[in-house]
């Protein structure tokens, strides 16, 4: 069944409202009649089989007839702080983070981050995030769609990391070594609920000089697997194991 | 260090010589010099440090100064036969499953393909992923370049799957289901040097037919977590949590 995320001013009671995109979705990509039912996802996470009673050009009336108790979350909430990469490889990675379950993203000014998202570029790349965490959601089931927080340098995410508790970066020289801190034993240790932060460098990798200062607050150098993984596929990797090892293995 | 993979035909006792687009790439893209190492990787999956003792416009000759013991492969071979996707994704697919450790690659020409790969197309096609496997290979630090296998159907593919020890497919109704089959379960089962095949759909999933199929032919059902993956991310997600679970978790 199709589903949609309405923003809470949409839902009244029993009575749930689509409006704009989303009606012209239903309206003329479904091609949705009165009587039929589609899933509506609220804010707060829940969502509930919605009949549609009504159509109208640019907005859809539903009543909702069962709320569900699904839930596609992770238990631990991950936020990816991506190194900005280059191209339009942030793209790939909110939309593929969002059907692996990631909670937020980070965009993170790297020292070796060779592009620039200026101010100009900033709020048309903001929109085109949140309308791909929007359409992942939905196409993934997911029951809430993951924050996009603002773009932030070394010394911001360090004070943001303050609300974290485990803090992990995947490095490159950590791969190398014999002495390598195990991923394993640090999702082992997530309790469900907590908050993870993971911040991930950007195509060059990080500088010594940010990977000192991460180490300095808090967060554990990490590999991922022996190969070297591109930036965008690092990501990827990580909430790919988490889901696996809470979702799959339960070794929790 | 950089690496290259070098055919058998190039290795000649301690003498390594490398010809065509990588001597290029190491004469104008490194500007390399004599007297500058890399890593050569033999087709058997070594690979040694060589010196490069003189460069030509279109051939570098290297003498072996030292073999490695390092190996970078998953120690189950994981096959991926992937239903044809649309679009560039196939190109996606050989790129992150070879940094993520895969062995092979068999296109599978599924029943609900869209897209039609014909034998005009096809020695492009395989040209191009050949290029795509060798270079994430090298990126990634792999000691050997997945193979790509000629396309199937669904009865080669099931005639093929008699080589491997573990067969499994992601099933979007498994998902759903309450009484899913663990991927965990399966991946804990196999034991190193172990073939695992795993089948994966493209964008409109399998048939009911060809789920029916699978299942006679020893494929067991699965999911991977309780959102729903893009095909392209299937693989992905199949990948990483192997390497989590053998390489990085260390619960076999």
């Amino acid at each position: 069944m199709q589903r949609y995320f309405v923003p809470e001013t949409d839902w009244d009671n029993m009575n749930v409202t689509i409006q704009g995109d989303d009606a012209h979705h239903i309206n003329r990509v479904m091609r949705s009649k009165e009587g039929d039912s589609v899933i509506c996802n609220h804010p707060n996470g829940k969502a509930a089989i919605c009949e549609i009673s009504e159509i109208e050009s640019s907005k859809v009336y539903l009543k909702i007839q069962e709320w569900l108790d699904t839930s596609a979350e992770l238990p631990v909430e991950v936020t990816i702080s991506q190194g900005l990469p280059k191209g339009d490889k942030f793209d790939l990675i909110v939309q593929k983070g969002t059907e692996l379950g990631a909670h937020s993203f980070i965009p993170f000014n790297a020292e070796r981050s060779v592009v620039v998202w200026d101010d100009k570029k900033m709020d048309k790349k903001m929109k085109r995030f949140a309308k791909i965490v929007k359409e992942a959601s939905e196409q993934s089931h997911r029951n809430r769609i993951p924050r996009i927080m603002p773009m932030m340098t070394l010394s911001e995410l360090i004070e943001e990391s303050s609300n974290y508790d485990v803090k992990i970066f995947p490095y490159e020289e950590e791969a190398r070594s014999d002495h390598h801190k195990s991923l394993g034993k640090i999702v082992k240790g997530l309790e469900a609920g907590q908050k993870l932060l993971v911040c991930i460098g950007p195509e060059g990798g990080f500088s010594a000089n940010e990977a000192e200062e991460l180490t300095k607050n808090g967060f554990s150098p990490v590999r991922l697997g022996p190969r070297i993984l591109r930036t965008e596929t690092a990501a990827l990797y990580t909430l790919a194991s988490i889901s696996y090892h809470f979702e799959e293995l339960g070794c929790n």
